[in-house]
């Protein structure tokens, strides 16, 4: 398959994987696709080694890079991570404390908290850096506008920036910065997300883009596990597929098993867009966390990064004692999902993944030719 | 173009129109796609005016009906219109009275309710037999299980029922009660929707009756404005599309000057999921009519059928206020529409949406073919 944005990096097919799992980023790209290694929670150190093995594992096939370089937040270098935690108010902290305790889950009373990721751009500036020296063929701000800064970067390095979009006013505000490669994701996708699906966005956002003169290909986002609807996605005019959940429910991913479980056995109805994991509106597997926060009496989710600070300490709780056989904590277990873990009923390598869509895709295309004759 | 469905139908093009304008329905059919007159609102005389007109205009091409069913409600013969009007909390009926007030609107103080609709099996089998009397290839139940009175009453007509589904689970039950077409229905839709995108619903759909064993079928509901997206869906292995929203914004359709200027203005996140037009989740366009709705203080809405009997008078009459020229008016009318509202820049006649319905397929089917060489 040839089309503009294949030749931009290089690739035969033109499927997108998000992943925090190295082991999928070089499998998907090994198999003709294109793994973007999602780096956001690394420090340097994490990322260098991290890419790293990717570079020694990908056969010379090309790969992306996904980061976060914010533009408002100014957040959390060590001084500031104190006062944070002081703005978390107490009421909060002993809600999240009764949660795991109806979970009959033990929780130390000394350090409830997370830190508060570092979204200073000193330390976004040092994952560029590390990024940069790996031969990354695309670069992906995972949040908000890609700024000024990190799109001269890019440039100087001749790797082109893509971001993602939920809404086609920000595609176009996208592409005025500079931005290559447009990622329309609608509300069915897992993590942060808006109102609008995908099927409806996608050609929103070309419309809009190309009322306003940019050629910059998009790719669909949301909602997409298999080839069909890859090709579904491509017929309405999008260059490709951007996706995430999927790749959760492979061999090689970093989710437990308790997480892997729930996928199979989850229906599209059984995720949900809510703030009481990040502050912001994100879509994941529903569980007994949203449950409570949406109970009459509990408080108002927190900000970002403050909530997040709350959540994850108490879900990598979860987490763990449901890992152990606990069968409450499991109800507790969530992580980021979108509508799409509804057509997943069984776990593969990545590898197969991308042999399935690509399979599926010339299923879905056979068809159509058949039926208009 | 030759499916199932278009052997069933005897259709060239399995594009379902749903219309409350018998015009519509006439024009859609005879320009090769399947007209679906929304006859819920008429009594039965007016079913049969209708309907003639229609067999009048059809130049003998097929075309459908949507009626109700209930299953459940059972409310609202004339004798119960009192009773049903008492359980209007005073609160509520003052609540209506100040947002019209806020908006320059007068009200008259006599008689601010509607008649309930009468969801009595008594008048829908009425309807049905006005339906039967015309020579309609399919009747759709739009809401809810079709009961089996329905779908016996079609049998014995050798009619196909169709029925609309917002969840695998749903669609799997509609089949087994014999339903021969499943429109599944994704969250952009406009009117009354589920939670799952069109793009996640209709694969889960289909996944979920050809493990029963139910080969019915399915149409893709929710977001389609374009023929792209249409052959976008049918890749994916829906056998058509169902559309509502796009026949509004047509020269034929029943809406008011004032609806018809707000479509072409709105983008996708100008719709709103709310339950405060008749007590259950539906989608319309954002006015003013939500946002108070939603403020602080404001009574929850009531349910099914109380809160419509509240709704529709109020919202008739900011439309005619509105079509008289009060811009305070026109920010507080609405009415059912689904997400691709932002797609749509413009009116065109119903026949002409065809044919570009019909162009926009054949370029999709083609720019794919020859991307995949």
């Amino acid at each position: 398959m040839r089309n503009a944005l294949c030749e931009m990096l290089d690739i035969e097919f033109p499927l997108f994987a998000f992943s925090h799992c190295r082991d999928v980023v070089a499998a998907v790209s090994r198999a003709g696709g294109f793994g973007v290694y999602g780096g956001l929670r690394c420090t340097p150190e994490e990322l260098e080694t991290e890419l790293s093995w990717i570079d020694a594992h990908v056969d010379g096939r090309p790969y992306g890079a996904d980061l976060v370089f914010p533009q408002k937040l100014e957040a959390a270098p060590d001084a500031a991570q104190d006062s944070l935690r002081n703005r978390i108010p107490q009421g909060h902290r002993d809600f999240v404390a009764g949660i795991l305790r109806d979970h009959d889950i033990a929780f130390p009373d000394n350090d409830p908290l997370n830190r508060a990721p570092d979204l200073s751009h000193s330390h976004a500036g040092a994952l560029l850096e590390v990024a940069f020296r790996h031969p990354i063929r695309l670069i992906a701000n995972a949040l908000g506008m890609a700024p000024p800064q990190m799109i001269e970067m890019a440039r100087a390095h001749g790797v082109p920036v893509a971001a993602l979009v939920g809404s086609a006013q920000h595609a176009v505000r996208q592409a005025e910065a500079g931005v290559d490669v447009i990622v329309a994701q609608g509300t069915e996708a897992g993590g942060h997300c808006g109102e609008v699906s995908t099927l409806v966005l996608v050609p929103e956002v070309l419309k809009a883009l190309r009322a306003a003169g940019h050629a910059a290909p998009v790719l669909a986002a949301g909602g997409i596990v298999d080839g069909r609807q890859m090709a579904g996605m491509m017929a309405i005019g999008a260059a490709g597929a951007w996706t995430g959940s999927v790749w959760l429910a492979t061999t090689e991913s970093e989710v437990s098993q308790t997480f892997r479980d729930k996928m199979v056995a989850a229906t599209s109805r059984d995720t949900v867009r809510a703030t009481s994991r990040t502050g912001k509106p994100s879509r994941q597997l529903r569980s007994t966390w949203h449950d409570a926060w949406e109970a009459a009496g509990a408080p108002e989710p927190l900000g970002m990064p403050l909530q997040s600070m709350l959540a994850i300490p108490a879900l990598n709780k979860a987490e763990q004692a449901a890992d152990r056989g606990s069968e409450k904590a499991k109800a507790l277990v969530t992580y980021y999902v979108g509508q799409g873990v509804g057509l997943i009923d069984g776990i593969r390598s990545a590898g197969q993944v991308v042999q399935d869509f690509k399979s599926e895709f010339a299923d879905a295309v056979g068809e159509l030719e058949a039926l208009v004759g």
